[in-house]
């Protein structure tokens, strides 16, 4: 398939739309859901246009799990909590909503973690957490 | 924490405990997951002792990742599937039960996979379908 470069976070890559953002390197960018399933849910995206982890360059992988493994720290001490998954979908009908490669990182258990909301959280609060997270990363 | 050796993925490493292996390279083994929640489940695991992502090195989580990048590829074939989920849980209160870091490679999705099963699937069926996931690695 190929990549729409018009998709929501290739538009955050590019400057052109925001993201409450908590990390960012050469490769990999981190930034709030915002329809978080749990407060904290962290999305890690690479730069690389890819739209599913078998897309992405091995180098681009490599770059997301490492930042991965930040957010995962970040978030744990940031929302004060013990654990943390990872959730990362391959195509629409594995629940992929956006078609650009991404990781979820979200705080506790995805047993307890609500669906995807339909409403935007409240950006405020969001960024809120996005500044208890950029604290824990440092 | 300190790094349980006696957990079964540790003993899986040794070559102490049986898989139904699918692949295996320096840094990784995959193998079909015992008490799969989709029929395809498979496993990623790094070789290094880590209980948790963030515990593993860079340089495993990069070939964990790269693994499963490979092994997506293949279910989706093998199990021909448009899609597939990666789970990925750190730390037992986000349900991890192994403590030794693993990648779970989910053929589909993860809304319509069932929890994890209380018994063990059949054998014979799972080395069927490594044998088709080994085929799709070739």
């Amino acid at each position: 398939m190929s990549y729409d470069n018009e998709n929501i976070f290739a538009k955050i890559i590019r400057g052109e739309f925001g993201c409450i953002k908590v990390y960012e390197d050469e490769k990999t960018i981190a930034f709030m859901d915002i329809m978080p399933q749990a407060d904290g849910h962290t999305l890690v995206i690479a730069k690389e246009s890819a739209e599913t982890l078998p897309e992405l360059s091995d180098d681009g992988a490599a770059a997301c799990i490492q930042t991965v493994k930040k957010i995962i720290n970040a978030v744990k001490i940031a929302m004060n909590v013990p654990a943390a998954t990872v959730l990362q979908l391959n195509g629409s009908e594995a629940g992929q909503t956006v078609p650009h490669i991404h990781f979820h990182v979200i705080p506790g258990s995805i047993l307890s973690a609500k669906s995807h909301a339909r409403e935007m959280a409240d950006q405020e609060v969001l960024k809120g957490f996005a500044e208890k997270i950029i604290a824990a990363l440092d």
